[in-house]
């Protein structure tokens, strides 16, 4: 077990977000056998950007959405994203903030051991802030799990 | 009061560590009037990482070390970005595990207003695992604060 | 102050949960001095989860309505149980999943010595998951506090 | 950098609230050129509790709203004060319990060094418990933050 | 996707704790192909918990030690039950307490669908309290992850 | 059920501390019925600051050292007094700060009904900040508790 230098599933999912080319990028990432997909959500509802990375992730065919595993491992990595994102409570609109953010679901076995297996990464970069225009800055999380 | 595309202070540092030419890029980020510093660190005390970013900070002069306000805004800064790197507990080896992590500080102006003075970026990326070689997946964090 | 093997008042809250004659469990509880109802919850809010469990105990006369220690003293218990139901956050619809839950309190006093008085326990055993059916897992959880 | 004895921003903070004379002691302080103000709310939504003391800030002039970096600042120290008052997850409604509050928000410079500049303290006083008369005790919160 | 209410995993690996034959109800669930182990570990070391129970499931084949995937869903799990056991911080002597714990780990298949695959508990029941005989009430802890 | 306008045992507590003749104040308290005592201690483990606060209120009869209730909602109290002197995690030098804090314990019925018993208060009161003198700001928390 050891993680492959080429293959480093987090940097490669936070990268996706931050590059000024997301669709060739992504494209990229699929030649290479990764699943991806990349969307936006903004909400002062923490529960709907956790639905808006399921419904993308599902649809893109990241996940298999009848088997009930694969969607534990991908909320988990939500949720783990989250907490880079809020940075304490794992809260939104209840303390007063929101977020406008940007996601990328990957997932590939980011090991060089082939019984390593799929691993998934989500990322998350926007902006964290009062609901007043401009009252924010900037803030990242990344989750990783086994599927 | 609006964050300005051309200096996102949380997307540069954050870039800065994930490039391939860490020296490069902080010299042009020196060059447009940011200051800045990169640096590792492997630990599992929580500790020992704020206490190699904070010297590595004041070493190369992004904050006055005579100066409360300015550790504690870093501080701060890098309590959020272990938030992300840690997901629930900032806690290592107290919890069996051990992070090998690249950090860089930012501090620049990231809104179009000058009256929104300076603030600080911290940027960690690196491996979180069990202290067991290769048993480790990337992990990320972001801190931005006033200074 | 020692446990009394006989009398762990945790250990009986959870088996009169997982019990498949709850009722006749719960009677021989009654007859042996303790005090405690059981009941059932499912829900996207954890305050209705609270509501639940503190409506049967003071219907049952479990706690007494009209003292605030006691209810102070069970709601502590909710919360500690509830944290682990959650395990990090105590939140459910607003990150997106919904809890299905058998609880029971129980009062009684589990140490060998008369002046440690009553004690009360708040067990939780049920499914916690995405708002799908099918996508859930077990979950339990315990709360333990003086009255 | 040392704290002023003269200056505890955070003593005078609570003694401000805990004050059988807020208006009087408001008055002295402003005197000796602190920025406060004293308000009151009462909630089962922390949002609520942040929204309030946010517009009387404003409001008094303790912070210029059309600075981000104040708001932040503000924010955080509201947050933090929070804590003290929620101790352990800053949620009222979602866990059925509301608060009925008094705070105070004072800016000034507790350090005997004039470069240390402007800090802000959030106070918070009262009571917190269930939705249900009489059913509470005291609470406190205090959070402090450089300006 | 649904839970077999023949193989419902928590309940087993908390029975299988609170029984009062540990062998024999852990050589019957072996016969009906589960895999598991039971252990006890008492510290005020949270990663003396982490370790005895990692190395307990190691031991016993529960997990397999050269591929991550599997400690890192076993790990999950267990940070997962202590959030149960400790109610709050996952801390243990760094707050003055200590626990004496049994523990159990299972792994199987507790949905009616077969691509559902593996998934493993953790159990975990004892006491915590102050670091004084006697000064202790029961606890108990359950994670579940995909392994 | 309803607190008493005279008797505010968090009030009592916090005013104790902030007092500048402690012993007076505490005289007075205990000619009307409070059982209370003062200290300080200053440290970067949390478990010392426990420590200190648990022997004073035994040695000074706060609490019956030999009944584990007692014990039990002492340190509880002294938990939720931390988290608001921690503001998110209840850690001192693992996070590399120290705290320098006065503490009171104050026992009584602040409620209008006898039937209410006895209550404790654990209020705290200092600095927080990194091992460098000066490098510090206040902090405060209360904890209040059944008994």
């Amino acid at each position: 077990m050891a993680l492959s230098k080429d293959r480093l599933i987090g940097r490669k999912a936070i990268l996706l977000l931050l590059s000024e080319d997301h669709d060739m990028q992504l494209n990229q990432l699929r030649e290479n056998n990764w699943k991806g997909c990349i969307g936006k959500v903004g909400s002062m509802d923490a529960h709907k950007v956790v639905a808006a990375i399921e419904t993308a992730a599902k649809k893109n065919g990241i996940i298999e959405s009848t088997i009930y595993r694969e969607s534990h491992a991908l909320y988990h990595a939500i949720m783990e994203a989250l907490h880079g994102v809020t940075r304490g409570q794992v809260q939104l609109g209840s303390v007063l903030r929101t977020v406008g953010l940007s996601f990328a679901v990957l997932r590939g076995n980011p090991y060089d051991q082939e019984q390593e297996g799929d691993w998934i990464a989500v990322s998350l970069y926007g902006t964290i802030g009062a609901p007043v225009k401009g009252s924010e800055h900037e803030t990242i999380g990344l989750g990783i799990n086994h599927i």
